[in-house]
């Protein structure tokens, strides 16, 4: 028997096995093809209603009485005779003694590629609630870019709205933010990094915006109906790049159009991405790692994405295969001091023939 | 040393401690009077201007190279001649084993009484975070509260806009969504439960609202900006409650106020629930537990709120003393299929001479 512990937060694939949306701890023990979902009594009606594929029980209705999860865990395995309980890596080190110690059981790490891989190859229903999700991601992305282009420079290069407010990231992710929750998403972190904000990917990015940069805006919002997340990174510029920094454009919208034109099911993710790295390196883009900050292109090419905005498979160095229906971004970038960041991403569907960018 | 393990989600606890917002796991090492924040080289930067109170590393730092955490906690145990590892509860199992195997490291989980103790005693600081997040949830309940007064009921009791529109759950969360967004919070899981879907108290709401039945509105938003919760809970009618409806809202009222009247520092939390559920039975509202329902009084009295929205201390059976600036929910209902469900909450300040309202 393999068990999960947690919450829609801490462990997505719970959600993905029942259907159930956990705002508190459970259980679930995946037996051959049996699937147990274990909740707490005041879950339990809920649980059974919105649950797929799976027996629901609580505390009350295994052990008679009320009780911990834990003691549910225990009572599963002795009643199926199990003696061995396989687990995620996440496994709370302290649900491992309570079920060593109370009933006598041998915990152990479990191999969870099996889960890993169907999480990563989408149905249909999946990849609809995605593109849904990226539909939003679309409209919000588009507003931002029209509200940055409605902007004109004031004499030290600040963008300034035509009434009169100063634009700021802080505007910009406002707008995107208000177009995401309209449509039931919400997007936590979205970056708008402007200049030398957008070399830093994880500055989220702060304060006002100006002519003649950069501005990376980086969308992930997560639907608040169907928990899929979508992803995607356009960067603008309100202004006029210098040559160096139309060159850098360029060949970034060079890498993500190969990059795409790369992908069908059974490329190796590495190829795709080591082909990014040498399209940088043989048009003089390198990457340098400097004690407090790297230059060029220093994250991998993608990740899929699903109920987690980070998940299998990842396009970088390591090579996973690329299999039909996985949902992948596609999002080369380069970050260089004296022009800024640029990065541009797409989420896309892997098929037989190719990409098809939703 | 003591190391904690997770993202701003997983393990709220790292925030508490370091000020900072991972998004990615991270590892945290409390070691005597040193805390030590490790995170990975994209967040390094980041890391180092936004936290407080501690060292911050990444494996390059540590290792001069790259590494995972895990490699990160076995050196700085190596370092410092520690070979006993103390985790929380939560610590995953496959950390927990790599530590002991690559590092012939002993890891236990600890007593985290400490940690919660201090998390559950605000300082003023955090205390005016959480009144912050309150008066936007007080904004929101507000304007639920208006949008369910403007309907008048149609001839079939379903409660009807101006325009003609139909008033459902669904219209008073988004209302409540964009006031809350407005002001930089995100409430995920409003519920907005009118007549017997208040019975279940996970029920969240759906479909049309009708005249003469309980409302119930809980609304608990997480602040984007500073991490910290509110929560509130008002029970609204559109109409005129039955004899039997105004006596269970009359007796809720009344053991809200008693609770939050017994409140202070050092008193014992359950004497506080414990009165709750006398006052109840000797009113003639009785507790049952069904097979699949509950019905009466069958949640505790109130829970403490800070980054989590269930925190230290529960004001329950278990015997918790309160301590001044403790910040906890008081939050008696009562719920019944033929009447409805009725739960009135606020988020209070523990103080030596009693409740302070938030």
């Amino acid at each position: 028997m393999f068990v999960l512990f947690g919450n829609e937060k801490t462990e997505p694939s719970i959600r993905y096995l029942t259907g159930f949306t956990a705002p508190d701890d459970v259980a679930v023990i995946v037996d051959g093809d049996k699937t147990t979902l274990i909740v707490n009594e005041l879950e339990f009606g809920r649980a059974k209603e919105q649950s797929k594929n799976c027996d629901v029980q609580c505390p009350t209705s295994m052990l008679g009485k009320r009780g911990y999860l834990s003691d549910c865990i225990g009572e599963y395995a002795i009643r199926n005779n199990h003696d061995v309980v396989e687990c995620a890596y996440s496994f709370p080190y302290g649900l491992v003694n309570e079920l060593e110690e109370n009933f006598n059981l041998n915990v152990f790490v479990a191999n969870t590629a099996w889960l890993a891989k169907r999480r990563m190859v989408k149905t249909d229903d999946e990849i609809a609630k995605i593109a849904e999700v990226q539909q939003v991601t679309h409209k919000a992305m588009e507003a931002a870019g029209e509200l940055i282009a409605s902007a004109t420079p004031n004499a030290s290069g600040e963008l300034v709205l035509a009434d009169g407010t100063i634009l700021t990231s802080e505007l910009v992710k406002h707008k995107i933010r208000m177009v995401c929750i309209e449509h039931n998403c919400i997007d936590e972190d979205t970056i708008v990094a402007g200049g030398i904000q957008g070399v830093n990917p994880h500055e989220a990015g702060h304060g006002p915006l100006h002519a003649n940069e950069w501005i990376v805006i980086d969308i992930f919002p997560r639907s608040l109906v169907n928990g899929y997340w979508g992803d995607m990174t356009r960067t603008f510029m309100n202004g006029t790049p210098s040559e160096a920094q139309q060159r850098q454009y360029d060949i970034v919208q060079q890498a993500h159009d190969e990059a795409i034109a790369k992908v069908h099911s059974g490329v190796i993710a590495s190829d795709i991405h080591n082909g990014v790295n040498t399209l940088f390196e043989e048009n003089g883009f390198y990457t340098t790692y400097g004690d407090d900050h790297a230059e060029g292109f220093f994250h991998s090419t993608g990740h899929g994405v699903g109920l987690e905005i980070h998940e299998g498979p990842r396009i970088s160095r390591n090579g996973d295969t690329l299999e039909s229906n996985m949902v992948v971004t596609i999002e080369p970038g380069l970050y260089y001091t004296a022009t800024g960041g640029v990065r541009i991403e797409d989420l896309i569907v892997v098929t037989d023939d190719g990409a098809r960018v939703l």
